[in-house]
Formats: structure tokens, sequence, C-alpha cells
């Protein structure tokens, strides 16, 4: 039989982490929920990294999060009700305020409370409820992302995600790794994509690229999203693709040749479960409107459809890159794109420093 | 992000054993069954604590449990069938009697038959199978459970109960914590417990309460199975409720005022797995007739469909109670009713004295 | 409660290995797939002992096996295509031929081509796709299995098999022991083996059995299979069933009195995953024609529905076994049959060196 390579040779041989244990780091804001999902007056149980937050949105209408657990006996917070400004445990009625103090409990006096529980710096924009997971006292000086193209009028904007059985770095790679067209091949012919140049700093790197069509023509749904080509030939000469990731975060920008923005996707990839195995995406498509009104609007159904189908291929592939990473125990990858190897890199110095705990290999066979 | 405490700092930090990880004491008459889930001349597969028990009810109708494997190849034989007064293996016809000792083996002479298999304490009682998992010396010192009110034709019994995912410590704690009215506002409004005081001995501990109403009027299922309160400030002289655990049973029962038993509970949790992470409830209600005949008959229906409310809010909880401590990894509660603290201190005095083994917390992640 | 034996004691007390941790030995030619499971310019997803392989059967009809997975990023090949004669990874495109090796990569000159990934060796007979997992230098001096009937016109044979969840041993003593026709009694009334005599060597054990009618009569279906009794007497003197492990294989042939082969079964139980819990089965039961032309096809549904009852009793009760094993943790098998014995001390000899490592019981409870 084959000589397996020894599970932690990696770590022993060579002091590179295995980049698929490395935790994301918290200390950056996070969106673990549209906005449209929290109703007033409700709570939504979330996670981040495998710890369970609270969110809450009281009757006025401000969104707080907190430990998804009552300090009492630990069950869920959001498996009780708001009551006025704060959440009041479903079990045995205790309450706590935003800040996570607990401010009653039905059957003591006021001045036997209990201590409460963890409060996370919380913040709504762009439709999302951003929470900051890591060190508090950070959340003031890291600024939430911008994202010019969602507020500005001259761009349709979709929202867009779900869950993927992956570590989030596999999500980094694929949507920078514009080699993988072949995965596409239903939905865009036979593209190849050319590498013009990167650029990197200490917490980004980003890559351009133009695409050539080897064979077929363009469908309707890729020049919706890239842009009309006129020709093969002029293709290559006009528009430019640039991917980026700025930890912890990824954009997409595609450029016509009079330098204008035409797309502008934003996308983060937050992981749910403590082994940062499944992530929740989060995606804002932002496509620059037309000249002629409503056009954009009237094709949406069918940019809703390519798009969804693109990343069902993405999504079963890194599913299965998981697995196999699952399976082998280790990071066999063989990369041979110099920009992908700088980004696992970066991923890696970004990182949190601990290690991600994986199951034996013995137990998932 | 958060520190966690280390998983087994509670055992290395203090002598206190996790209660979640204290199993139940086996020398103890348990129910495994309800007398009509097995028929004469069948088998029955239960389990106690990870031990697999078969029952076995012979065309006589007695009753007798062994371990639900044979001594050849560990087929479970409940797989096998009842032949005259003992159980036939189902693969190679191995046959054992009520000792559990092997009788006939087809393929071999009577002169050369292997050893058997153990056999369990066992007797029927108040439509229950019990069987005593322990010392089988003890079995014949330690009483059945009696059950008055079930034999008394002055009150009427109500069979109930199902699976709930939990140890058993978290049924004693639900139950003997009435400040979980808060839980049940649905079914019973806004009631109020007023705990009037306790008692303790070796193996058990007894809480009385008296319920104010604190808004609100009583429901029709709640007069039936409490007692129906002429009007509000009445009602906080009249009944009492004693919750009581003498371990490992439990009991709740309601005095009116002139110190009828108008309302008998009996009710035990059964663990089924090795990890006693799941228990199977055997509870019997017992309601004191009125004087009206037929009347408790007629609101039968309520009662029953009451009960089964107030049970799956129950179950929903203590299933989140245990799923918390399953991530954590240890008991994190933060206990502030004196008789809750002592009744844990009851249950792990009365448990047995090994410790569950339970999972890594990155294992359930 | 009852004492548990120590895990490993087996291993301690005793220099005998437990045989349900034994692994199959990887080199003999095991079947992979029935050939009409692959279609020409098509791939399909096996395994063999937790190894992932893919095959594939190029236009031309040639099959071929790989690992399944791209030296890349480790993606199963069989979620690729076929392209002429080798394999497309359906992410970036990276192709294989037979030999394994790296043959294009779409964005790498040719000069830069990495490596490959393993082959197997392959071949096609008998309507199986037969695959050498082990030592590669090895497969050319051992012979495909040879399957007489299954080529003899005077024979028709019937190809069955599916999944079983067992280490494959639980397989071979299954059939070999032929006293567990009480498991069958439904399907074969009272009959009783009676072992005639036993050969061995170096890699096989064959066991001779006649059978008496205890009660009752012949089965139609089991007449079809066996062949007919004239009466009770005088089948006990005509028929010999023997049933020969010669390791990995099986085989179960019935000579009648004139010592003609009237039943022919090969059989060989391939496992699927890296515990070796679970096999699958690729069966081939070659019946002799009678001289009635047309009888035995006529009487063909018949004798599918009678071997398929009587492997669905097999699977479950195996399955029984090894779920027996799994909570146990070690070979409590009391055997009392030597031919058994016999068996087990040849599989253990044949089997690979290594050791499967199992569960933790409490992971299983």
């Amino acid at each position: 039989m084959r000589a397996m390579p020894f599970r932690d040779g990696c770590t022993i041989e060579s002091p590179v982490r295995d980049l698929r244990r490395v935790p994301i780091h918290p200390d950056h804001w996070y969106p673990l929920a549209w906005s449209r999902e929290l109703k007033p007056g409700k709570t939504l149980g979330a996670h981040f990294a495998g710890e369970p937050i609270v969110l809450a949105r009281t009757a006025s209408g401000s969104v707080f999060a907190l430990e998804d657990r009552c300090a009492h006996r630990q069950v869920p917070l959001h498996a009780g009700v708001v009551d006025g400004e704060s959440i009041r445990c479903g079990y045995h009625g205790w309450t706590y305020d935003c800040s996570g103090q607990c401010v009653d409990v039905p059957y003591l006096g006021r001045e036997r409370l209990p201590n409460g529980v963890r409060a996370y710096p919380c913040r709504e924009a762009h439709g999302m409820i951003f929470v900051f997971p890591g060190d508090a006292t950070l959340a003031g000086e890291r600024p939430l992302p911008q994202l010019a193209s969602v507020t500005d009028k001259a761009y349709k904007t979709r929202r867009f995600g779900r869950e993927v059985s992956c570590h989030y770095s596999f999500m980094h790679e694929n949507l920078m790794d514009m080699n993988h067209q072949f995965l596409h091949r239903r939905q865009m012919g036979q593209m190849r994509a050319r590498s013009l140049g990167r650029r990197r700093g200490e917490n980004f790197i980003e890559v351009d690229y133009t695409f050539v069509r080897m064979a077929g023509k363009q469908p309707a749904g890729e020049a919706l999203v890239f842009g009309a080509s006129k020709n093969r030939s002029e293709q290559s000469g006009q528009s430019v693709m640039t991917v980026r990731t700025e930890y912890p975060y990824q954009t997409l920008r595609i450029r016509s040749n009079d330098d204008a923005l035409v797309m502008d996707l934003w996308i983060v990839y937050v992981p749910l479960d403590a082994r940062q195995r499944t992530n929740r995406t989060f995606g804002l498509l932002s496509v620059r409107r037309p000249s002629v009104p409503f056009l954009l609007d009237a094709a949406w159904p069918l940019l809703v459809w390519f798009t969804e189908r693109i990343f069902k291929e993405d999504r079963a592939i890194v599913e299965l890159e998981q697995a196999a990473h699952d399976r082998q125990g280790a990071d066999w990858n063989h990369e041979v794109f110099p920009v992908i190897n700088e980004l696992r890199e970066l991923l890696r110095n970004c990182g949190d420093r601990t290690v991600i705990p994986i199951r034996e290999a013995s137990d998932l066979a």
C-alpha cells in the first residue's frame, strides 16, 4: 500500500504551518448576518469560528451582540425574548442589557445580581450586521470596510452568499487563481486568463488579468457581468480584471479600456465552526448601470442565474478540496502559480497565531 | 478571542467532580420498558447506560432480562426468538434460559455446552419492567419504588415519557427549580414560585413551594392539574407543592389546604447510552378524582395536552443545556438557588464513583 | 456494573491479533467495479480500503486506474473528464495519461510539467474491473482469478452484490460455517449440516458438508440452487457442498453424487473504507443448466428471489456482529467449530501485517 506521509510531517520538516489549520484573525469586522435577517424585537443566533453570538434588534431598531449563552445555565440567549432594550433568557428569565450586564433575575434582589456575559462591538452597514470578535479595544481603530460602489447610484448591487463547507483560505485561492476557467467551461466557453502583473503589501496582494477566448462565442450572462467584447482580438486589449485580497476581505474589479469600473465585487468568508471547516460567504456584486435606463434591471435575472451557476461550481470544487485535506490530514497541494503561493503566505502571516486542532484521519474514514 | 477555561480545570482546581460526568448509580431498580411494550413470546432490546439488555416474555407471561448478546458471536439476543422459557439466538441457534445459562447448541453435545451470559434481576410492577443493573446481590434488599397513588382507585394515572438527549441530572434540576415558570409563560401565564422551606437526608432532598399569579388568569389545563384557585390572594395560602429527589427517583406532589394529596407525580430518568447523554423518562402522573363522577375522565384530553406542552418545553431547554455543556467541555453553570446547589451535591454523592469520558470539544465542533 | 475487559487485553495477554483489525492484503487482484458501471469516455470513483481510485474508460474502450486525486489541489479526478486517452482534472485542467504522468497543464509550458499521480495495474475480466492495489511489481506474477464456470456455456451465471457494513472476515466466516442454517429457517426449513472433512494449505482452507432435512419439505428455491432431493434419506448421500477460502477469494461448490458440479459460487469482499468496516461484495453464482432447454431461464426469477433473501439475512447478521465488535472494542467471540478457528488463523496469517486503528468505544456510544 502507498506510504502515507507522516501526519505532522509538514510541521516537523519545515516551519511552514498548514494553511488549512490557520485560524482567521479575529481583530477585524466580520458580517454575521444580513440586516434583513434580524427583525425588530427579535434575536438571531450566529456563529464566529465556533463562538456562539446572539444578535438582537430592540424595538427602537438598534442592534447589539452578546455571547449567546445565559450566565446561569448556559442555554443560548437567542432562545429568549427581547424585552425593551435587553434580552431575557427563556428559561429562568435572567436579563442582560446591550453591554452584557445582568440587570434582572426575577427571583433575586437587585443587590445580588450575578455577573453577566461578554458583549461584542457591533455595527450595521451596507445591509450587514458586523461584529468585532477579537480584542474589543481595537475595534475603534479598525475601520469598517468601505464599499463605495454599493452606495453609488451608478451601480446596481446584488447581495448573495451561503454556507460553504471549507476553510476560508480555499475561497481566497479559488477567486484569485483565474486559471480555473476550465471549471466554468459550460458557462464561459473556452477562456484563457493571462496574468499581467501583481502587487503586494503587508496586508494585501492583488493581481491583474486579461482574458482571451480560445474558442466559441461569449455567453450572454458573461457579457452582462464582465462587459461585452466587440471581437476576440479587441477583448484582450480592453478590460482588466483585478483580484485583490486585503485581509480578511477580497475584491474582484473589472475596468474597461477607458479605466471605468464596470464591475465591483466585495466578498468575505466568515468561519462558522471552531475548526473553521465551514464558512458563510457574504458577497456584494455591483454592476455599473449602462446608459440605457432599466436595461440592467431587465437583464438582472440573467445575471443572477449566471452568478449562481458560477458560485455553485466554485462551491462544489472547494468542498472537494476540503474533503481531500480532511482525508489526507495535511496540505498536499502542489502549487505552481506564484500569485497563489504569495497569497498563501499572506493568509498565514495575517492569520491568528494559534493552530486549529484537526481530527485524526482514522476518525473521518 | 475569549480565553476558554482549561478543559479539566474544574477537576484540577477543585475536588468537585463535573456533575454531568457522574454516572447514575447502578445499584437501584430502573424501569427499562413499559409492560405493554413486551408482548408474550417476544423479546425487546433495551439499554441501561450503554449496556445492551434483552427483555423476554415467555409464553407463560413471565419476564426475564439478560445481556443482549450471544456468547458465541455477540449478535444481540433480541434478534433471536423466544422458545418456551428460553431465548434462542437467531444466528446459530444457541439457547439461553432465564438465568443466562447456555442450555443448547444445536450442533454440539450437551456435555460440551459453553458458558452463558449475565442475567439481571428483573421484576414487573406498576406497568413497568424493572431491572437491577448493578450488583445483583443487593437487588433483594433494595425495594422497588412504592407508588401508592397509582394503585389507589381515588386517582387516575397517566403514563408518559420519551427519550430526552441530556444527562439525567439536568432533568432533576429542571423539575426541582420552580423558578423556571418563565419557560412555561405561554401555558401558565405569569406565575411566581415562593420557596417555603426544604428538608434533606442522606439520599433525599425536598422543597416546598407556593405560587402567586403575577398577572393574567389561570389557564384551564393548569387548574385541572394543580387545582383551581378561587382567587389570586387565596391561592397563595392554599396549595403546597413539594418536589423531592429520593435517589434516583423524583416526585412532585401537590396538597390542598386541607392536606389532601391532589396530584402525585413519580418520575425517573434512565440513562440509555454509555456517555449518559440520553435518558428515557418514565413518568406516572396521578390526579385525585373529583367528587363529580367522570369529570376527570372528560377533562383528561385537556390534561394530556397541557402536560405534553409543558414536557415539550422542558425537553427543549434541557437539551440546550446539554448541548452547551458538550460545547463548553465543562460545567460553567452559575447557580444562585441554594436548593439546586444542594440537589447537585446529592446527585454527586449518590452517583457512581467513576467518571464518564467525554469527547474532546474539537470533536463536537 | 459489569467489568469490561481491558480494551487491548487480547493483544497483551496473547500474541493473537484481533482478526477484525487485520487489514486485507493488498497484493492481490480485487474487483472495484462491474464492467457495466464504467461507460466509454467516463470516469468512476472507487475505493480500496480507504484509498480513492479513479477508473477511466477511454473512447477506445480501454480501462485504466489512477489515484483519485489531482496532484495540484487534490480534488478527485473522477470529477474531471476523459479526454482522448487521458483524464483532465475538472478544476484547472491538469491532464494525466494512463501511467499517471501529468501530460498537460494548460497555463504552463510542457517543459515545466509537475509530477503526476500513482497508477494501479488494472485489468478487465468476467465483467469486472480488477485493480492490484499493492506492490505493482508483483501484479504480473499474481494471476487473475480463474472462473471456469462463468465462461462455460453449460452454466448460467448471476452477478450480484452490494455494500455490507462489516469487516471482510465476518463474510468468510458466515459462508464457511454452515451451522447457521437456523438463520435461514424461513427460506430453508429445518436443515442440519454435517461436516464431512476439511483440507488446508498455506493460503486455503476448505470443508465438505452434506445436509439432512430435520423437518418440513424442500422449498422450490432451494431445490433450484442446490438440486432437488428425491427423498430425505437419499439426499444425505447425494450432494456434497464444499466451501473454500483461497485467500482472498471464496468459493462454494455443490457436486451431485455423480461428481458433476451443479453449482459454483465465486465471491470476494473488497474493503471500502480505511478502517475496513465496510466491504463491497462481488459474487458470481453459476448454476449448471438442466437437460431441458430454457428450464433454468424460466426459473431464474425464483433463483434471484431466493438468493436475495438469503443474502439479505446474512448481511443483517454480519452487520450486527460488526456493531457488537465496535461496541465491545475487541473480539469477544467464543468459537467452538474447529473449521472456523482454522479459517480465522488463515485470514490472520494471509492478511497485511499492519493493524487497523479503531475508534474508542466511548466515541461510538
